[in-house]
């Protein structure tokens, strides 16, 4: 079997591992109050060139975004984003359990625009129906969005521009991050965000570590109590140390990018087998994941000896999937893939 | 420095470490449906004798205790629990953060009693006005206790009883279930909980894991969904393995009771040496946390030496601390503990 | 001014004002436990042939919605509604507020159908990441809908079957049920909408009331503990009577289908001179609320004169404006709009 | 029978009432919008002395308490009260429905002090571990307290300063602000309470009024997003005429405060009425509410002809109860209850 499942299928990086293993038996103090995650705060500082910024580790992603979000809306307010984001979707209604809806906007692959956030502002603020409707309170987008597209540099900063007019704060969800900074079509860095969102973070469970994700809030901004917001969200490790440890492993020696570099090498092989071999491309995808279009019965064929993740319909007899690569996909992997489509499964995708 | 503080300031016993680096880059499918998570929840099912059990692996205890109970609970209930217990006082509000009340009732050094319990449960019924209070919607108690002390079968026994009286679904937070069940005192075995309450968890975190609670619902009975509310608190790992496989360790070979009992016979030599050198108990606790009341000046000395928890006050002139012992103590830490006790500061503890 | 804005602009209906003076002296227990909402209750199970029905007074429309969906749902699930349900947009997140996700689906004119209610949840359970989403847990919709259209017998029995099937609850939205019910295009009566479904409410505020809403759960089937929870959302008024008294009054001698019919037959008077007159409706209601397309000019014309809702924008030169009719209305009023288009205000509205 | 059990037995004051009646047909805007709840708010203001107060009609005092109670706290925090606070036993949880903690501290006779908020506030701070506790985000106090005793001006602003020094908004809940503003005893106006807190609520409807509650932001300082917050919590009407003719009236040549003073005599009458009969006080009350202690069978013979509130257990065979005076008591019913007394049941009340 070959495995392009996701990103998350195997354990730890293996210097991340490493660290781990390293520091097991060294006594540290709880809840994060821990020198690993000290270290790990300094040196995200440091790539981020924020050094005021306020710094968390959490567990994971939908609990990150709902604890952000919930820290950060009035009650009476919601949360923009794309109608295909990750939790207007697929995070069990996480954001809602905290008593805040979602308010999904159209997006093309995955991303929202500018001028379509500014429109829908503007129609809000004109209803003269809108006090008896969920407030506009902050925006979420995510880079990668799921679809794997990137925002530029100009369409963040445009998108950062409407939300200043509207006093929106900007939240950037990077559960794969480290794949979006890594990819040739980006323009973005991590001082990038920093200079133009409120909070994002930086995820670690998608890119190496066995769980973990850093929430930076750039210029000290964290909310009052945030803190305790993290522990009620149930989101604090009594052994925080284990969050500590691997991005002090992932931040020391640029690894977070180096490994993020190499799911994009990986990507970019595997999408030259694809185009090689004549497979269409449901959308064109910068990142670590590659959806192609497949004919029915041949994807049913195909996954017997080749693990992808179904996406969506595409029409009656043709579905989306998705190939990722990641920091442990191995390039011989892509080479097993290239002769088993060449010589065992000779493309009958009509 | 010598380490009393907790059981929970090194990361993972070395067997779990071992299973972790063994299995790392065994490709898995993410949220808890890999097979490492399967053979843990066959092996706690074994362990606990409930074959048809729902077990779920979550994060940690704040989430875990937050998750079930606002799965068990109609919104019009809140939660029993003893005045002291983790819930009423130090888990930030998560319970209420969920829209459920916890009702306090009193306690001895943490245990609550059926006789409590039902006076209690009259007492509310009995009053005329009690529609308009939060109704009593299950009961929460901790094994061991946040005192360190343990329920006896009986004890359990008779609470339960008074559960069904009125309904009430029991749930016993086992935080550090396995010291508990290792103590010379207890009388209790897994599936003594399995057949005395409807939810408890076994602990992790605190014995021997970098992170992870397993959830047992030993008849079945999980409610409806609870997987989706497990991932809507933000309780659900896309790497689910890192819970499976730690388990896995743990219920294999019987490690989970054995890592306790070195904890359980660290305590009994720690609590030897302390009597041995005329300290003052605060109670008698036969699990892995003692607890003296040391006189202030004296305490702060201490520490600049040994590692411990405050407590609370005592007295304007003295405190309460603990001293835990884990998986991770080690008895030659003891021994230069006695050491310095004798030597460095003899006892001026008045 | 001529007032054909909605049908909540005067008081209460002169019938109910008098049975509310009448009673005003007289001594009563609070929290609904006085003899007029006791009398109420036992006319409505008469109105509906429920002799076993649980019935609530609550006051208002978004907190029956927010109160009755909250005690219905288990924490994982959602309620399905028209994507133009009241609780979709216009009730200022009240759902999500108690944790829940409204989970729109299409309608045309305000309707779902059985086809796409099933199609949806066909479709729901068919993806294998639906225990990653919010689990549909209860079906909403709202007779007469937000379009003032209706459900005939036939659509309604087919929702229910599949609500049925799906083990969902289905709860109907009655906020102007009395305009439902006498309308000539009917063929639902109180008791058939017993039958079919779980919960529904009998409006007031909108039928003659000063404000308050009647819960009937048909069969008994109130949710354990409901009037705590219908304390804990702050629906319960310490004078209860004044619901019970008005809703006494409301299904004394019928009083509450006569002035929905009162509203009904000024509605078909309206209806008539719009269409003599050649105004052009944006689609057909049965009810008591017309729907016309106006050009903008004339429309901000005809509002110095006439008061009426803007619904929404139809194309860049014209909107979709409301005229509703109520049990206050009177002939002599339409006959005023109508005197008042054919001289005053020439119909210019290309 | 006789009634003295509680101050919402009746409708509405007659002068409430016929302003209702006049008003009832006129046409008014929904929501709040109206011209009557205009002219209540300007006459609110020039009561309190704050031309630039926010004032919003809510309908009663539990659900007023959890709207502006989550309004104002950020998610990480709860509310101080005292530990016989309405909020803490008697509103179903409303408040921990909103995701808050309500934190009781010690009171007497239903009053906290500055120093013991102070107290426990320095307490809550000196604890290394209260980033894990919920942290006090404000502190409701209620005037009249629910024992019908009264906070001084001096004490009132003491307990202000305390909350200025920890940065916490003042929320007092007036239920029953008529009958403290009336009382002799008093020494605060409703412009000293405009002074001395953030927030407070001048109660309608134990005042004279059908329902309502007027909720008062001082210097304009409602949260953002309030109106919003209002309908999300069910609490906004559609005639919200309703409310605003109510207090229009109330706020109308001093007829709140002239109700009240008739609730005060009157309880001035009946306090003179059981002294001079020996009946022994539970505490002394300068309020509407008196609260006696009684033999048991006493208190049951004299249940037949006379209806009073039981309070709680005093001992083994007496109660606490309560006889509440109010806008609707007369005095010929104090002479009836003496006569009662002193010829039919003498009292055997030992």
């Amino acid at each position: 079997m070959l495995y392009f499942e996701s990103d998350y299928t195997e354990g730890a990086h293996p210097t991340v591992l490493a660290h781990l293993i390293d520091t097991n038996m060294e006594h540290a103090s709880g809840y994060g109050t821990d020198p690993f995650c000290e270290a790990a705060k300094q040196k995200i500082r440091a790539a981020c060139n924020t050094p005021d910024a306020d710094i968390f580790f959490l567990v994971g992603g939908t609990q990150t975004n709902r604890t952000v979000i919930s820290a950060l809306l009035a009650i009476s307010e919601g949360v923009i984003a794309a109608d295909t984001g990750h939790i207007a979707l697929h995070e069990a209604g996480a954001i809602e359990h905290t008593g805040h809806k979602v308010l999904p906007i159209p997006q093309k692959h995955g991303k929202i625009s500018a001028e379509t956030l500014a429109a829908y502002l503007k129609a809000f603020y004109a209803d003269e129906n809108h006090p008896h409707m969920v407030q506009p309170g902050m925006v979420y987008i995510s880079y990668p969005t799921e679809y794997g597209t990137l925002y530029t540099k100009e369409e963040l900063s445009s998108i950062h521009a409407v939300c200043r007019t509207y006093g929106l704060p900007l939240y950037v969800d990077g559960a794969r991050l480290g794949y979006g900074l890594a990819s040739n079509k980006a323009d973005l860095t991590l001082s990038d965000f920093a200079e133009r969102c409120d909070v994002f973070y930086i995820g670690g469970t998608k890119v190496g570590a066995l769980c973990g994700e850093a929430v930076v809030f750039p210029r000290g901004n964290a909310p009052r109590g945030f803190f305790t917001t993290v522990k009620q969200n149930g989101a604090l490790l009594a052994k925080g140390r284990l969050l500590g440890v691997q991005f002090d492993a992932l931040f020391t020696n640029d690894l977070y990018s180096a490994i993020s570099r190499h799911a994009i090498d990986c990507a970019a092989y595997l999408r030259s087998v694809f185009s090689e071999l004549g497979f269409r491309f449901y959308l064109d995808t910068p990142t670590n994941q590659l959806f192609l279009v497949l004919e029915n019965a041949y994807m049913r064929a195909l996954s017997a000896q080749v693990r992808f993740s179904y996406w969506e319909p595409y029409d009656k007899t043709h579905s989306v999937v998705r190939f990722a690569t990641s920091w442990a996909t191995e390039m011989r992997d892509i080479d097993a893939l290239r002769t088993l489509l060449m010589n065992n499964l000779p493309l009958q995708n009509a």
